[in-house]
C-alpha cells in the first residue's frame, strides 16, 4: 500500500495553520516558504546557504529543465535532489506557466501546447502526460497538474474556458501520476477572480489530489481580489490536505495569505531583489545601491542573523552593488531568503501560540515605521 | 620598540624554503599563496569559503580601493580586514601596476604618476608617499613600496632608467612607511629580464625592508626568463626575509618559483578561471563548458575536498555553465582556490619532509597525463 505525502496540523489560530508536511525527503514545518530554483540552482547560493536559513523544500521548474540539461539527462545523473544537492523536498511546477510567459511560437489546442523552446529555438511539446512524466524524470517530491494560468484580465467566458480545460488536464494528470510513498500530485484551482468558477474548480478537482494550489493570482489582480479569492476559495478545499499559493508574494501578502489559511509559498522576489540590491528587512524594504548607506556602518538589519548582517556592513554591501561585484547578489540573496524563511518560522510560532493577529500587527507597524523604499527610491 | 612581521624558517630543500610568516593579524605558513580581492571581495566567494580553502594571507589592490570605496571610508568603516571580513593579513599592493594598465591620462613624472579613474574620470595623483599613505589607511598588514612596473620588453636603458626610478622611490616609501608592531613595507626588485639590473636593484634597496618582492615579471617574457631571472636574483636576497613573486602564476610556474626559493605568491588565475569555466585540477586543466562534461557524473577532481568536487558533477558544472547561472563561477572559484592551497599545502610537506623534488616529478607528470586543456579546446 503506498501512502503519498501528508499533513499533520498541529494548531490552528483562525483560518491559519501551523502543520508539518511528511514526504519521501523529509518533513517540513508549515507554513513554509519554498525558494525558487529555477534551473536546478537557487540563483547566487550555495545549497547549504539555502538550508542555513532555514528552508525545508525548494522549487524546480520542468520549463527550464526540460530545455536544459534536459529531464532524462537528470535522471540519468541521479534525479534532481542529487544534481542540485537537495536531498530535502522539492516540489516542480508543471511547465504551463513558463511555456506562456517565456516559449515563442506557442499554439495551445485540447491536449497540451506546442512551443519553441526561448533558449534554441528548438521545437517542443507539453501535454498533461508528458509533463507529469518529465516531473517524475526529475523525481519530484511534489508533482503539479498541468493546467493552464488563466490570463488577467479575463472575462468570465475566458476564465470558464480556461478553468474548463485545466479541470480536464487535472484529470489526465491525476490518471498519468505514478504513486510512490510520500511523493504527491497537487491539483490547482483556477478561475480567475469569479468566486462562482473557483467553487466550480474545487468541486472539478474532487478530493483525490494529495493537495491543492490556488492558481492564476498574483498576476495583476491586486493583493485586495488575491484575498477576496482566497476567503472564498480556501474554505472549499479539504482541510487535512496542503494549500499551495503560487508564484506569492511579498512579506505583507504572505501574511494575509496565511493569515487566510494557506501552508505553502513560492516566489522569485526574494532571489530576484537579492540579485538587484533591494533587502526586505524587519523595517522594510531597503534599496542597498542609495547613496544614503555608501558610510553607514551598521547591519542592513540588526535583527537577522545572516552573514551579510553579522558580519558585514550597509556600506560594503552598498559598495559591493555599486562595484558589481558578484558578492553582492551573494549576499543579499542569502539575506532576503533568511528574512523569508525567519518569518515564516515567526507565523509559524506565532499560530502555534495562538497570537498571529497580534503578532500581525507588530509585523505590519515594523514595516510601515521602517519602510524605506520609497525614501531610497 | 616596534617588531616588524618577521620569518621564522623551518626547513630548506634545495634553495626552496618552508617558513612562518609572523604578522599583527596572525600567522602564516609558507610559501604561500594569496587570492586576490580586488575591491575588498575574493570574486564569486564568500571570506569564509576563502578560509576554508585554507589560504592564510589575501590581497588587496590600492589603485581600486583608493577609488572606490576610498582609503578614508574604508578607514572610517574600521579598514580592510573588517570592512571585508577578513582578521588575518592582508597585503596591498602599491596601485603603480593597475595605473599603468587601468587608468586612462596618465602622466609619470618624477615624484609620481597623475591619472584618471577608469571609472568616473576624476583626475587623482599617486606618489610613494600618497601610496603607502592609502595602504596605511587600509590598514594593509603587509605594504608595498611604490614602483614603476618595467613594461616588456624593455632595452637595457629603458630598463635601468625604470629600475632606478623604482629605486628613488623606494627609499621615499620606507621613509614615509610607519612602523607598526607586526606589520611591515616590503621592497620590489625590478630591472627585467637583465641580471645586472636586478643586482643594482637589490643593492639600491639594501636590508631594510621587511621583506623583497621580485616584479616586473610574469609580464610576457616566458617561463623560461622568468625562472633565470628568479636564478639570479633570490640567492642575493637576505635569506631570513620572505620573498614574493608578484603576479605568478599557473601551478606549474608556482612549483618552479618555490624550488627557486620563493615564499609567497599572488595570481588572478584560480579566480578569473573560475568564473571562465576552467578548472584547475590534479590532472591538468579542464574547460567545463566542453560538451564532453554534459552526462559525466564524475566530480571535477577526485582528489578535491571542495563543495564542487565532493558534492557536484562535472555535468552540474557544464550545466551550470551553460545556463549562464552565478554558481557556477561560484563553485568552480572555490575549487580553483581549493586546488591552489592544496597545492602550497603539499608543495610545504615536501619542503619540510625533504621531498620536494621527487614531488614535482609527481606533480608534473599527473599534469601532463591528465592535461585535458588541449584536449577541451
Amino acid at each position: 500500500m503506498l501512502m503519498s505525502l501528508t499533513l499533520s496540523l498541529q494548531a490552528e489560530d483562525g483560518r491559519a495553520r501551523a502543520a508539518t508536511l511528511h514526504t519521501a525527503h523529509g518533513d517540513v514545518p508549515t507554513p513554509t516558504f519554498m525558494p525558487v530554483g529555477t534551473a536546478a540552482t537557487v540563483k547566487a547560493m550555495m545549497m547549504d546557504s539555502v538550508r542555513a536559513t532555514g528552508a525545508g523544500i525548494v522549487l524546480g521548474n520542468t520549463y527550464h529543465l526540460m530545455l536544459r540539461p534536459g529531464a532524462d539527462r537528470v535522471a540519468a545523473l541521479g534525479g534532481l535532489h542529487r544534481f542540485m544537492d537537495w536531498p530535502g523536498p522539492i516540489l516542480t511546477d508543471s511547465g504551463g506557466f513558463q511555456v506562456m510567459s517565456l516559449s515563442s511560437l506557442r499554439k495551445l489546442d485540447k491536449d497540451g501546447v506546442t512551443f519553441q523552446s526561448h533558449i534554441d529555438g528548438s521545437r517542443h511539446r507539453l501535454t498533461p502526460e508528458s509533463s507529469i512524466g518529465i516531473q517524475h524524470k526529475l523525481d519530484a517530491t511534489i508533482t503539479m497538474a498541468f493546467d493552464e494560468c488563466t490570463k488577467f484580465p479575463a472575462t468570465h467566458e475566458e476564465a470558464a474556458s480556461s478553468m474548463e480545460l485545466s479541470m480536464r488536464w487535472a484529470a489526465r494528470c491525476r490518471d498519468a501520476f505514478v504513486p510512490r510513498d510520500g511523493y504527491g500530485l497537487f491539483g490547482i484551482v483556477q478561475g480567475s477572480v469569479y468566486n462562482d468558477l473557483r467553487t466550480q474548480s474545487v468541486t472539478a478537482l474532487g478530493d483525490d489530489f494529495h493537495g491543492y494550489a490556488v492558481g492564476g493570482l498574483a498576476v495583476g489582480e491586486g493583493q485586495e481580489a488575491m484575498f477576496a479569492t482566497l476567503d472564498h476559495t480556501l474554505p472549499l478545499l479539504p482541510r487535512g490536505k496542503p494549500r499551495y499559493l503560487m508564484g506569492v508574494g511579498t512579506p505583507d501578502d504572505i501574511l494575509g495569505a496565511v493569515m487566510r489559511g494557506v501552508d505553502m509559498f513560492d516566489c522569485v522576489m526574494p532571489t530576484r531583489a537579492g540579485r538587484t540590491a533591494r533587502a526586505y528587512t524587519s523595517q522594510g524594504v531597503m534599496n542597498m545601491r542609495n547613496a544614503r548607506y555608501a558610510d553607514d556602518g551598521r547591519p542592513i538589519d540588526p535583527a537577522c542573523d545572516c552573514p551579510a548582517c553579522t558580519r558585514h556592513s550597509r556600506a560594503y554591501l552598498h559598495h559591493l552593488f555599486r562595484a558589481g561585484e558578484m558578492l553582492g547578489p551573494m549576499l543579499l540573496t542569502w539575506h532576503n531568503l533568511n528574512y523569508y524563511q525567519s518569518l515564516m518560522r515567526g507565523l509559524r510560532s506565532a499560530i502555534m501560540e495562538g497570537r498571529l493577529e497580534q503578532h500581525a500587527v507588530t509585523l505590519r507597524a515594523a514595516w510601515a515605521a521602517g519602510d524605506r523604499e520609497k525614501q531610497d527610491g
